[in-house]
């Protein structure tokens, strides 16, 4: 190595020392016919002094003139730093080091931001030169943690017998969800591979296989009208198991959450890990996906609705749809009126609600709303009692369909408990959220769709409502939520043909369209398949949860826009005539 | 889980135990009115007995007619073997399970081949049925040791301080070396993204913001004419550190290279590996990754048969060229005339050699030939001594230009090697090839081509002759040789942009080619790039090698044929219409 020690490694104990450092001008000034340097690498940063005696004129001169990020090496001794210049913050601050040589690897020019100003440059031109960008140390520590993250697990499932095996990423075409990536083929003309949306398949097949504990931190790609949250590809730890069921695959990533909170952050989480179902999970919050670190939870009134002669109230219980709303406690002095109609613009223009209806708790336990004169006290008594009311308690309500008034309300609990600071920035809460629907209908077609994918089993006590009730069967489906983010998700799958016959056709996959998607695996399942399923679990997710970062871009090193462009590289870029000759493709008029 | 414990698990220990067992129907016979059958899953063999008492006469005919392969799970109590019954050679050989209860989970149709079965089918039909031919023990040993060498390779590297970034999959297209595979986009009509040949670009990108020690293992693209050991994807373990020589770097990859052989294979790896330059390889092996495991080295005599009258002789050397020969020991009665005349055609044909001289040693110390007569016994004597030649020693030599010396005599050493045995099937011998020219020439347009890549640097003694004879200037290049296969290569990069710029020139490489091809790089390296260099190991020739196997695709779960084909999923497959318009492409007529 050019170097004998990094920059975050000296210490007092080697004081007296002749080392040679490398790293980057992070700063620098003048002081006392001296040039004081903050030197930095990955490691950490060093105070170099490049002053008399030990330097002369002309190297004081060079380092006078090195332009900040410039990477340098020197060569000195390692000394005390005078009284009272010493940093305590700075694991190499009792020490400083003398440069006897000192010497200019490559000069920096002047760079469009520097990684140690405090005002960070748009996000488009971090992206442009993310070499600077991840020069930050928020950016070095975020792509260290998911280095360990990541270690973190492999060693997790490794200690279980997992095999990590590679699946491809030039793959078939399977039309369903996302839509593909397509490479064309030079070999095939008009035929194209497609890159993977996820393993699913090739995880079964292995299954079939007999390979019992199949894992990989898989690359998956979706070409999807990009959201903030969205990356055209995407990392995530993928798993399957043999001869289980979801108990098994729920408990072996327990023990993945809690080795890697204790690892990684320190924290003890207590296991097992809550588990809610699906059907609880709306109930009280919402949400599939219930940031459950703080209360607040979704009190249905619709009984006392009912009752009351208020137009809304009543119209709505008469329709057979819900009340419901939440308590937010000791918030009746935090929002103004206007505040208030501004939450009502909220539910109505982000979630389609009709209205929000709201009652402050007064301090005679009283409630008072615009609409209080419209109910009947006992029935403003009863609605108190309902949601544990007591006088500084702001009541939300949204009067609509089942839907609505999860959607409304969800966006509602997250979005106060923000306002409100009712979330420990600290916190790491991980639950499961199980049971889930098989099928969602579409309401325009009437038709089932696979709210996971077609290949999940029902839970066993379910079978018969296939047939009976669709809408009511529940799968073998469990994701892990963490801080109220969905953090991963899986299911069992169907082993079974006839089962799986069912699934199709209230899927509408027809005999044909199902060998085309997925005879493969259809093929395979009849060559001795186990019960099998699995969990994959979102990295870049998983990383940006575990760094209390809210943009998944910081925790990628290289992302794209939402616009799916890398700005550094500037892909995607066109490509030669001859390169498309050679693939017998042509590009086609794009409309204005 | 399904099962108390796996096939692999039960010993006399366990005698007495109730045990619930998953499996596959590995082979089962009927013997006095029971049913055995060998029970399989990845970690073992348990020999389950259905039959009297235990199992009542529905049971024991449900057994007997349950299909190889399929998938059961049983319910037994784990019992001695009958006295002479059991099985040394299996680690639950001393046991069996007698079944309480048998369960069907899946039947298996006929199968096309077995697991178990002897004699391989051929390998479309192994790759169409992959699921089938995984089951095969050493398919899954091979899986096994795959994810095992790649999990200690992780494990060393993290170890060693590097960070593992992963870098996009969706790139640009870069045009240099191979072809790339390309990725419409939808987003950007016309505009390609294209699959990384390696993440070289990125990884340099990733020294310049300071990473230090960065390490993937990346998936690689090329849209190559397939040979036999190529595939369109393959993994490389993929490493950049800055601050080093090329010491440093062999240095690291000798420590993983000690370690992963006695891990893997519990083999002693004495350090350092031996390292020899790329001109002393072509001089004693004619071949830039020699296999060692056994001598027969290359000795040149072209200055005694400049000396002789013998016209192929002489006229070669007056021509500048070479003649060269390998001393095979003890071969002289080995080889039969017709068979020397079967390698002669295999230099020509293969190597494009003129023919093959060869000299018998006698037993009196002679050297007897068809030419002999035409050489003065003097001439036969040296030849003899630098040869090193004793009686019963076959001696072959070619006379050509040194180019197709090296090829010839390297292919026939391989070969002879081969034929006699001379290779030990469990060897493992590494080493390392270093100073690799910079420039190889293209002999038709006489331009230079770079040998590694454009970034590679020279030697610090070698900058002169960048100016002064390319030809002559030795790269900081290293390639790593196990068993006489290339198993990684690496160089120091230039990290300085006058020499990168002296380099582009002699590529013939001008400003705006570079900046088109590489333009983010060359930016990158202007704003404080460090002193840099890497390597990449290949993972699947690593595994290949190490697994004692010669077929790349033995090593990987689902490769594509030399077509570039998958013949389990089909892919490349056709794509909707729809799918192609989204992207603004038209396939073209494919002439026939």
């Amino acid at each position: 190595m050019l170097r004998t020690h990094t920059c975050g490694q000296l210490r007092k104990t080697d004081v007296g020392t002749e080392v040679t450092l490398c790293g980057w001008v992070e700063s620098k000034r003048d002081h006392g016919g001296a040039v004081f340097i903050d030197l930095r690498d990955r490691y950490g940063l060093t105070q170099v002094v490049v002053g008399p005696p030990e330097a002369d004129a002309a190297m004081i001169d060079q380092a006078g003139r090195v332009s900040t990020e410039s990477v340098i090496l020197i060569r000195g001794n390692v000394a005390d730093r005078l009284e009272g210049k010493t940093n305590k913050k700075l694991p190499t601050g009792d020490i400083e080091v003398r440069s006897v040589h000192f010497e200019i690897l490559n000069t920096c020019e002047t760079p469009p931001f520097t990684p140690s100003q405090s005002d960070l440059p748009g996000e488009d031109l971090r992206l442009k030169y993310r070499f600077l960008d991840l020069r930050r140390p928020e950016m070095l520590r975020a792509m260290v943690l998911r280095s360990s993250i990541v270690k973190a697990m492999r060693d997790y499932f490794a200690e279980h017998d997992f095999i990590d095996v590679e699946t491809p990423i030039l793959g078939r075409s399977t039309p369903e969800g996302a839509r593909d990536y397509l490479v064309p083929s030079r070999v095939h003309p008009s035929k194209f591979y497609a890159l993977p949306q996820s393993p699913q398949l090739y995880k079964q097949i292995l299954m079939v296989a007999g390979f019992d504990r199949y894992i990989q931190v898989a690359r998956c790609f979706r070409d999807e009208d990009l959201r903030a949250d969205r990356q055209p590809e995407f990392t995530q730890l993928d798993l399957e198991m043999s001869f289980v069921d979801s108990d098994d695959v729920i408990g072996l990533i327990d023990g993945l959450v809690a080795k890697t909170a204790k690892e990684i952050l320190g924290k003890e989480v207590q296991l097992p890990l809550p588990r809610i179902t699906y059907e609880e999970a709306m109930r009280r919050f919402g949400h599939d996906a219930p940031d459950l670190r703080f209360d607040m939870e979704i009190v249905d009134i619709t009984s006392v609705a009912a009752k009351t002669e208020f137009r809304v109230f009543r119209g709505t219980a008469d329709a057979g749809n819900f009340v419901r709303g939440i308590p937010v406690k000791n918030a009746a002095t935090k929002y103004s009126r206007r505040q208030i109609d501004e939450l009502t613009e909220y539910v109505k223009n982000d979630f389609g609600a009709k209205g929000l209806a709201w009652f402050r708790v007064e301090d005679d336990g009283t409630l008072w709303s615009p609409i209080s004169k419209n109910l009947e006290p006992e029935h403003l008594e009863e609605i108190k009692t309902l949601m544990a009311g007591e006088p500084g308690d702001l009541l939300m309500f949204l009067a609509d369909t089942w839907e609505t008034t999860c959607k409304g309300l969800s966006g509602l609990r997250r979005r106060l408990a923000s306002e409100l600071g009712l979330i420990d920035p600290e916190a790491l809460n991980c639950s499961w959220v199980t049971e889930f629907p098989m099928f969602d209908k579409d309401e325009e077609t009437g038709s089932w769709n696979a709210m996971h994918h077609p290949f999940t089993a029902p839970l066993a006590s379910d079978l018969e409502l296939l047939k009976d009730d669709p809408s009511k069967c529940r799968a073998q489906a469990y994701d892990l939520v963490i801080n109220g983010s969905e953090a991963g998700g899986g299911t069992i799958r169907i082993h079974d043909p006839a089962t799986q016959s069912v699934v199709f056709d209230l899927l509408g996959i027809d005999a044909e369209t199902a060998e085309d998607r997925f005879g493969f695996l259809l093929n395979a399942l009849k060559y001795g398949a186990p019960p099998h399923g699995g969990i994959a679990l979102g990295i870049d997710r998983w990383v940006m949860l575990f760094a209390g970062l809210d943009n998944i871009r910081e925790v990628i090193a290289f992302p794209k826009t939402q616009k799916a462009a890398d700005l550094m590289t500037e892909a995607p870029g066109g490509v030669d005539k001859a390169q498309l000759e050679e693939l017998f493709l042509r590009t086609a008029k794009v409309p204005k």
